[in-house]
């Protein structure tokens, strides 16, 4: 009988464990105003937090930083302005996951989006970098979303 | 004997209930026509369903209604046409929580996207709106979907 | 004994096959390069792989192949030059499930992205085709991102 009860607790445990960690975040910008350009690539801040399941988002910093181990999903979307270029990095540490651009807008104004799918570590951070000398012009418009598909 | 078959019932409904629940939606437009400008606000409605587990999304309506509650992603794209701007929300309920928008396009046409990620109670609707007065280039351009990432 | 034996291993089971396989890839292009135009239509080969679990995205190729039959979300994004119209389409087989396009952009560029959610069965291909006379300007802008959310 107490080996039918380890049996079964064994079970009970590896069922609960099937159940996979729950990160997802998702966040915007309120204003309605041009960030940048700057001297400096600088981190873009996405205030306005929909949703922060796992407590990864850090709407002070703009940082995502991985609660666990696994494979991570992120998109990201900017508005381009008119008078400078839009030149935005999806960054895993310090490597370049993909992109947007736009040149000077001279219809006024475009939108664009990118993602990507990234193994991340443990404490591995995901940021968007707006480069020097460009800017964006924020509000609902800007996105930065994330979300754990399983843990590696 | 009894005992243990209660036991080994429990267990079963307990792993049962790990596998989370399945929904899914995309959709798109399948004419290549404009949509809009119209005197009020629009919900846009994506009447070719490519997937709809779960039927969430109403292809009459356009709005998803959530059938559980949970953490759900949205997409949406639209493409611009020349002689009106283009200004579109995602809804949840009567919040807005990400923005497409595109002036006039001197240069012909623009494809644009963005997403968010937000908690849903059952019954919350979720859908996209075009602004009164301006417009979309429809098709494979135009593409609304959504799933969920993890019941709450 | 033996009954209660055999009920566990099927307990087990039933709770290890609970946990949805994995699979999930996105891929770029690194150079910074003008694709096309091509007198045919032409896959596009995401060479730069940032994610491949479950092997499904050849990138040599271009063309992920189901290894599971499941819902699958994908997403692309491509940024068009200067000279030539950019018509790029997301392909189930042989049905379109979504499109970026964007005309000779006079205003120097711009970046575009699109999605879908679709049922694949176990050796369905999806890619991302070019269609002929037409370009992109590869790069960090192009990405190609795919993931299973759920089998059937």
């Amino acid at each position: 009988n107490v080996i039918y009860y380890v049996y079964i607790m064994y079970i009970v445990n590896s069922c609960v464990s099937t159940d996979r960690p729950k990160v997802a975040f998702s966040a915007g910008m309120n204003e309605e105003i041009y960030v940048g350009p700057f001297n400096t690539d600088t981190t873009l801040i996405y205030r306005t937090v929909h949703t922060n399941v796992g407590s990864g988002y850090n709407p002070n910093t703009g940082i995502f930083t991985a609660p666990v181990k696994g494979v991570y999903q992120f998109s990201f979307t900017t508005h381009a302005g008119a008078n400078f270029s839009t030149f935005v990095i999806l960054v895993h540490n310090i490597n370049h996951l993909s992109m947007i651009s736009d040149w000077k807008a001279m219809d006024g104004s475009n939108s664009a989006a990118n993602s990507a799918i990234a193994h991340l570590n443990v404490g591995d951070q995901v940021y968007v970098q707006l480069y020097r000398g460009t800017h964006i012009w924020s509000g609902l418009h800007s996105s930065f979303s994330g979300m754990l598909l399983f843990p590696l």
